[in-house]
């Protein structure tokens, strides 16, 4: 048990942020129990953490990254996607057979997630089962939360960097046992790369492991045009490119299940992303650096689809998830100026509830510090901003979102875990 | 005399970016004389400052932004433009009547300014003229470059906010007598705030100040429709916005001028920007915040109009001209996939050109390292982003542009002074 001092801001749903100013947060079992203006009587032998004038946060959530693309981040923002994939993502992706390549450039990564205001993350690795294991080693070393995916591919992609299929189903099943029980935080998630690289006798694959071993699901969604076309080619018996995971159960329903991007769904897209209770990972500032358009989130919103943020590093530059908050504010503004529809744009609230309780939902009461909730919390000086005494809560977290950098962060918990 | 060592890059043109990889360039007088691969004979007992393995880049220049408004940056960002210009913008500047008040926010604004990568600004201060000096001060203090302009506004503006015609004349040549020869890097700008702000007498007041004392001339133009519809309201003989200021002479030929913005110009708007040699400040950010669309930045450097970058704190809320430089490629993404139309993205090479050379063009010879130009650079290290081994020089840019803050900055020159 211990108890939190500071000025605790959080989302209840995406329309409604609670804020409690300079209160005692009592976590016990690495949850958030009960707020006090004083600490009550029968606790005060409990520890104090006092952050004075600072907020406090829940930790931030990031529902779709590629960790191995964090190397090339900032470059190659000239092309679309396809392309972007074959010059700059595969090419960087097939050095990680190099489990010492791997090694260096997943410590860095993990080092700067442990440093930003992430707690949880659904991640994809490459498809070398050795370097998915040594990236999951080092995250749980640091404390992190996180889905782990090893990469299926077995068609469309450069020699280097693809699967024969029966190798892609044994390494897949090899990675399940052997990080079977080996961690306290970290999760593997089946990952097929997107459809065009995944064979049909390798999605069948795909199917029997997941039901064999229970576990989630992630990938990629109506990102591009080209990329639909593509998929409507590869599937002709399907309506849309929900309906080519759906028909091997890898969309939903028991599974629980992230779909990346999300840009150009047709309406019965949508409709099924909601019937199968998907989790739509949002990431504007990739669907901005690759040109794929801006996806209509209000929409999915008012339609009760689950969406959470992503920061989809390397298609998006930036490691922040305040970055992809005010990203998502700011996209949404474009599409409404752009398109002339009504309705369209982000509010503050919205995009804070996305970044951490519409998020965290996928790994349970995460995100938030109501009753019951993992404690997750990033504790934040908004000093170097200037002069705040005027502002408002509200006008101070907005503040943080657009301006905050990792120099801002005082201390980050885990699942109650001090991690910084 | 001396000599700068390292890795330099520049633009020569829009389409063109030279590096001289390990280098030598003489600064002479505050100005790039010469590269050398070797220090020459002639040159041996000149001192010299080596940056090794680090990336120099002229400064960047910021063509537009609001000082008084840097306080209250990354807030209320959920307004359009009018909306916002009433609950945020005029209440702050309203507070620099006061000059206590005025140094204390103008002294962090001029300390960040400082710290940025940013070596010469074309800034709005308020309609305070004391305050205007004030602010003028810090920034020759700080050995910063730029324009400075006293703000004139007789209407349409709160009352706490506003002065009489004859009021905002006596001030600015008040202001214009005070200053004159009091700085070495710091010039004024006269400021009609927009054509709304500004009575038909009042600009012909700034058209007669401007004959007399033949100073530069910044202001607004075409950044919002209902904006855009109001400025036809008032000026019903004129054809398009721009008028309303060509009228009074106060739009460009003998007077260099900057007008911000320029989201929605007609067509012979632009031609008429282009016949009289207007210089554009492409402010993305603040257009994507305050909704108001996505400039025809392309088109403009098509027609050869001269475009420059600004970071119109607080409308943006970064004072980054890195910031400004991703946000254009990306805004100019976001116009090509939502309008369809083809040709609208701008490239690194533009986007580091619109920042340096282009938006330095109204400051003389400034934002290259071609001889006589002066000597503004950023000496940047960029370790922080990983291993970088593997990459060239301009991949290098690219990540800084879209990864670095101020922590990557070494050292800062504004013509041949060591700032930081």
């Amino acid at each position: 048990m211990k108890l939190i001092k500071g000025n605790f801001i959080y989302s209840i749903d995406k329309d409604n942020i609670e804020i409690k100013e300079n209160q005692y947060l009592l976590v016990k079992n690495g949850k958030a129990e009960e707020f006090y203006s004083e600490v009550p009587e029968k606790l005060k032998d409990v520890e104090v953490e006092d952050y004075k004038e600072n907020i406090i946060i829940p930790g931030l959530v990031d529902l779709h990254i590629h960790a191995p693309q964090y190397a090339f981040r900032g470059m190659g923002m000239d092309m679309q996607l396809l392309d972007w994939l074959n010059t700059y993502a595969f090419r960087e992706e097939g050095k990680y057979s190099d489990l010492e390549y791997a090694k260096k450039q997943y410590s860095k990564f993990v080092e700067d997630v442990k440093n930003s205001a992430t707690t949880r993350l659904s991640i994809f690795a490459t498809l070398h089962k050795d370097a998915t294991i040594m990236l999951m080693d080092l995250l749980e070393e640091a404390g992190i939360n996180a889905y782990v995916g090893k990469v299926n591919m077995d068609r469309n992609s450069p020699e280097f960097l693809t699967e024969g299929m029966m190798e892609s189903k044994e390494a897949t099943i090899e990675w399940l046992e052997q990080t079977k029980d080996r961690y306290k935080n970290i999760k593997p998630i089946l990952t097929p790369r997107f459809i065009p690289s995944c064979t049909d006798d390798l999605m069948q694959e795909i199917e029997y492991i997941n039901q064999t071993y229970n576990i989630p699901v992630q990938s990629h969604l109506s990102e591009n045009q080209s990329e639909i076309e593509w998929v409507a080619q590869l599937h002709p018996d399907t309506n849309n490119y929900a309906e080519a995971y759906d028909k091997y159960n890898l969309f939903g329903k028991e599974n629980k299940t992230i779909m990346a991007h999300c840009v150009h769904c047709p309406d019965e897209e949508l409709d099924l992303i909601k019937r199968n209770n998907v989790i739509v990972a949002h990431c504007p500032q990739s669907n901005t650096n690759l040109t794929s358009g801006i996806a209509p989130i209000k929409k999915m919103l008012a339609m009760g689809i689950d969406v959470g943020l992503g920061s989809d590093i390397a298609g998006g530059s930036s490691l922040s998830i305040f970055r992809a908050m005010s990203d998502a504010v700011q996209v949404s503004k474009l599409r409404e100026a752009m398109t002339g529809e009504a309705d369209q744009i982000l509010t503050l609230s919205e995009v804070f509830f996305l970044a951490t309780k519409g998020g965290g939902n996928f790994f349970g009461n995460v995100g938030s510090f109501e009753q019951g909730y993992e404690f997750d919390a990033v504790v934040l000086n908004d000093e170097s901003f200037g002069d705040n005494s005027n502002f408002t809560f509200k006008e101070r977290l907005e503040r943080i979102i657009y301006l905050s950098d990792d120099r801002n962060i005082v201390a980050k918990y885990v699942a109650g875990n001090k991690v910084i």
